[in-house]
């Protein structure tokens, strides 16, 4: 684990939940001056914290500001690897862009890149995704498991699967999934996810988990062309989220679920993504690169194929496709 | 097409097989200048090419170079897209490297990268990979077709078909194809195919096909730990092979059967595939990421599988594997 002097500090202050903390200790403990202990206090200011210092007690932390630094989100962070390198940007252009760069540069399993704000923020088939400053969680996450790429594709519905837990539990809204990945809330788009593949035939050398969640945004931060399809945590919840809590178990869940991937295989998973999704018995349209197909989703299969059987009676295995449900058949 | 007037020279040169080419005529058909054309001539010559100027008659190329230049290959070149760029260089680290880059930064469909040289060429897994210099065929190619990563595999198989074709069509030999991309001569193997892949789970941005072909070294030119299991086309031919011909025929077949899959599937691609391949119905041993099997090969599904009947009688599919042939069951 690698954790700054800064962050164990502020680890720290966030623990003792409104108990004064004492300079001295926190200089002893970190083998530092106390100098360097205010230094460190000043620089936790800078990034939005309210810090009171009480004579002969020590400092207290007063309120916390809604951001997603690595210094708000590792204390909350229950992993082994997952978010233990997290690259913090204000603003960017899109988290994917810089994560892929990093991972052809050799970046660690793991590693996060996260924003407050993207400028230029994508979904799937290079679509627009509105990354509205401070209100969502906009990350990339960095993955190496030991895989064939012709597995990869399923680690989409290990993301979706990891996604939808995460919200359970920091909300009290139960999430659908739309195969293969698209998360509903009263049926309304609230994540999108993009998986991105570097590999060879033989195994895969990253997988890039791109992860958007709409959490604190109005129903006026969605353009009108989408604020009938689109919705927040907070407009479904009634209630601001806790961003960096909502990060670090959707880090949390990632992991867990992929390792269960890596070491059982697709079953477990399929299970879990089923027992979420609000695709299977219903009638759909599906586009696919080639074709619109409609008729009943009947199921996936081990390899996370969506089955349709057609009108015809046909049964088709679609791979990738826009799902649109048309209704209980 | 993208030729350069320096190639259209040079085209015309080889094309004339050893008759004059007038000067003035080829300054009016360009419409440059005749001190043009002497420059470009002189570029050629630095080239390795020997032209012999006999006057009032024109220019004659009396020999060509060995060499795999753009020059070299294009006039041979019978493809629509495929090494209508090729990028040459006298030595570098890896085609595949300098491909993977080009790809990222948007590289045509069908761009080459080709080395007389590599230092550090490498194979399957990342293991080490002779590429003498002027010897051999070292070149990737980018590829971008509109399919699903789940299938990007296939393309290993495709790649393997086409250069068989093309070594068939240029020497009198017979390649066979050892799962799943291996070509061997008598056993040996002659042919490295290394497959990588930049995707999202929706489309493939690119596939990378780096292509190794042993052509004319002598055995010495391999490492004593190598010699009995590699092989170059002139040790099992006899005779020197015209290198930057054989560059052009493998484009040829890639296009020709990358072409036919994306239109018509797996189907037409698996037979030829079945029809060149030396596996099937041999007992093997497969060592893939997790484990060793053996047992018979008894064919390649759909998905381009490998299935292995183990001696419980319990059929496996193999996804990736090195093959160890054992022999007739």
């Amino acid at each position: 684990m690698n954790i700054s002097i800064k962050e164990k500090i502020l680890s720290q202050l966030i623990n003792a939940k409104g108990e004064p903390v004492s300079g001295q200790k926190l200089a002893d403990e970190l083998n530092i001056s106390r100098t360097m202990i205010w230094k460190h206090l000043k620089s936790i200011e800078e990034d939005g914290y309210v810090i009171e210092a009480i004579k002969k007690k020590g400092y207290v932390l007063q309120s916390i500001p809604d951001i997603v630094t690595p210094e708000q989100i590792i204390p909350n962070l229950n992993t082994k690897q997952l978010g233990r390198t997290i690259d913090y940007y204000t603003t960017c252009e899109s988290t994917q862009i810089i994560a892929a760069d990093k991972a052809r540069e050799g970046a660690p399993h793991g590693t996060v890149v996260i924003a407050e704000e993207q400028t230029d923020g994508r979904g799937r088939l290079d679509r627009s995704w509105n990354s509205t400053a401070n209100k969502g969680i906009w990350m990339s996450v960095i993955i190496r498991p030991a895989i064939s790429p012709q597995f990869a594709a399923q680690f989409t519905l290990v993301s979706a699967v990891a996604i939808t837990q995460a919200i359970q539990e920091v909300t009290n809204l139960t999430p659908e999934i739309k195969w293969p990945n698209d998360i509903l809330i009263n049926g309304k788009k609230v994540t999108g996810i993009l998986t991105e593949l570097q590999a060879d035939m033989d195994i895969v050398h990253s997988i890039i988990i791109g992860i958007g969640v709409n959490v604190n945004q109005e129903l006026s931060a969605f353009e009108e062309s989408i604020q009938k399809t689109a919705t927040s945590l907070k407009i479904e919840n009634g209630e601001e989220i806790d961003r960096s809590l909502l990060a670090a178990k959707i880090l949390y869940y990632l992991e867990k679920y992929g390792d269960l991937y890596v070491e059982n295989g697709f079953k477990p998973i399929k299970i879990l993504w089923e027992s979420h999704n609000c695709t299977i018995g219903k009638r759909i349209r599906a586009t696919t690169l080639r074709e619109t197909l409609e008729g009943v989703a009947l199921g996936i299969t081990n390899d996370g194929v969506l089955e349709i059987k057609l009108d015809s009676g046909e049964i088709r295995g679609v791979y990738s496709a826009d799902i649109h449900l048309l209704g209980k058949n």
